[in-house]
């Protein structure tokens, strides 16, 4: 296993910068995020990760496929226009030569991440979990003729009404299942998935479904904004090394992605924060 | 199904306040905390209830089992207290002639709700939930003799760090099937399940050994205290109606306790609270 930066972890560098940053701190794979690509402009990014040497072990994000669950020709519409997008990130995927395209599903129809509920809002979630399966169905092909694996993100069950319906990784192997293994796999994220009971269980069963291995910790207490409460591995309540023992005897090779959203991380020198990053993965997440 | 005032709703209410809104307003239940039993006075509360004809539908809380996963003489003194503490609980409930006692049984050991991490703290999840079997193990028989029923509570993953390792009613069902019926069940709160793929299945599976049916909704976005989070039928994300038919399907009898940690409710004037309650129980929580 490599330790690989997500972008995010140290959000205030661009691209080029965090390229920089991985190489400094001799890092081999990077985790990029479509905004920061699209600043960089994408072929420059392309052309900095490859001057690099850099492996690309996943892009952020895809997604959002559960707006189609509105009524009528709104529903229709945003269904439509979440295709759209998504298919813009596969084709950029493609050209990174990402590992995968993460997918955060998106949540209850109308339901804005940090926004009070206004206007229509869907509370069918097992209708908006068909969505889901309806979306894939559509783009998985797409992501097979163009060479990348969709990776579904289960997320942890408080960011069920907002950000996505697939809450356990159990759901995210059912809908892979019925795709090529090289079309569709799942995230196994330390953080959203550690408190599950089947967790064991099931990344048994994903096996070579397992598209990324992220790891940050869960912090006690969680802080005001429920999605910052990510936080560097050994500053919360996760114990890594049962999780990473598994994940590794399912049989994932690939790389391993620090993705932590914090202020404070945020706030912090990028290349401390990288140094910090390299012990811990070595003291928290390696350690048997 | 019976409409139940859970206290904790009109926290400013004493025993003897709530006893009276319940009857102002036509209630003919009640759930009672331990805190509040105890400042009223046990043998008062028990007057109250029974001069006002009101059923007791639930104690809260008895649990907190997990601390014994603390290393050496630590963990062996917090357990014995925390059962000690269990079994004051089950006798408090008996005289009471609740329904149930309600157990949040405890996050990991060392992890205390709202505190930082310091000291010894234990990251063994599943260590935390053998605690939590062996402490059932010692209670159900004390509690099956004095005619309690202990109810079991999944609580939200987003609290199995610092107040309950049960995160799914898949769990709870789990633990309580080595009991007699009368001895263990298991509690389905709206707010802690209504994310959880497996619901309704699980519903189902639990059947007569549901013993107590909450409900207040998810709110969105989450207060700063993600506590707080539970707000007035009607106001947030869920689907109530599905998961009532689901409990009455699965041949539920009991009252039905609207229990609302929330800042603003608990600002606003009981008397409103409970009228709003009323309402909101006809057209949200029983609309079909």
């Amino acid at each position: 296993m490599n330790l690989s930066l997500n972008q995010w972890t140290t959000r205030r560098w661009t691209v080029a910068e965090a390229v920089d940053g991985c190489v400094r701190h001799g890092l081999e794979a990077i985790g990029l995020w479509r905004q920061e690509v699209a600043a960089q402009g994408l072929a420059e990014s392309v052309k900095l990760v490859r001057a690099a040497g850099l492996r690309v072990s996943s892009l952020c994000r895809g997604g959002f496929l559960t707006a189609g669950g509105l009524p009528g020709e709104q529903g229709r519409r945003a269904f439509a226009a979440a295709l759209d997008d998504n298919r813009r990130a596969v084709d950029e995927a493609a050209e990174l030569g990402a590992a995968c395209l993460v997918m955060v599903v998106g949540g209850l129809p109308g339901v804005v991440p940090g926004e009070p509920l206004s206007g229509p809002v869907s509370r069918d979630v097992a209708g908006a979990r068909e969505r889901v399966a309806e979306g894939l169905a559509e783009l998985a092909p797409y992501a097979g003729e163009r060479g990348v694996k969709l990776a579904l993100e289960p997320l942890h069950p408080m960011y069920c009404a907002d950000r996505a319906v697939l809450s356990t990784l159990e759901q995210a192997v059912d809908l892979c299942l019925p795709y090529p293994v090289e079309q569709v796999g799942v995230v196994v994220d330390t953080f959203h998935v550690w408190w599950d009971p089947r967790l064991f269980e099931q990344i048994a069963r994903a096996g070579e479904r397992i598209a990324s291995y992220q790891v940050c910790d869960f912090l006690h207490p969680l802080p005001a904004d429920v999605l910052l409460g990510r936080g560097m591995m050994g500053d919360g309540v996760i114990d890594f090394a049962p999780i990473t023992r598994a994940v590794l005897e399912a049989g994932y090779t690939g790389d391993v992605e620090v993705e932590i959203f914090n202020a404070d991380v945020w706030a912090a020198d990028p290349d401390e924060v990288l140094s910090t990053m390299k012990a811990r993965y070595a003291e928290v997440v390696l350690r048997s």
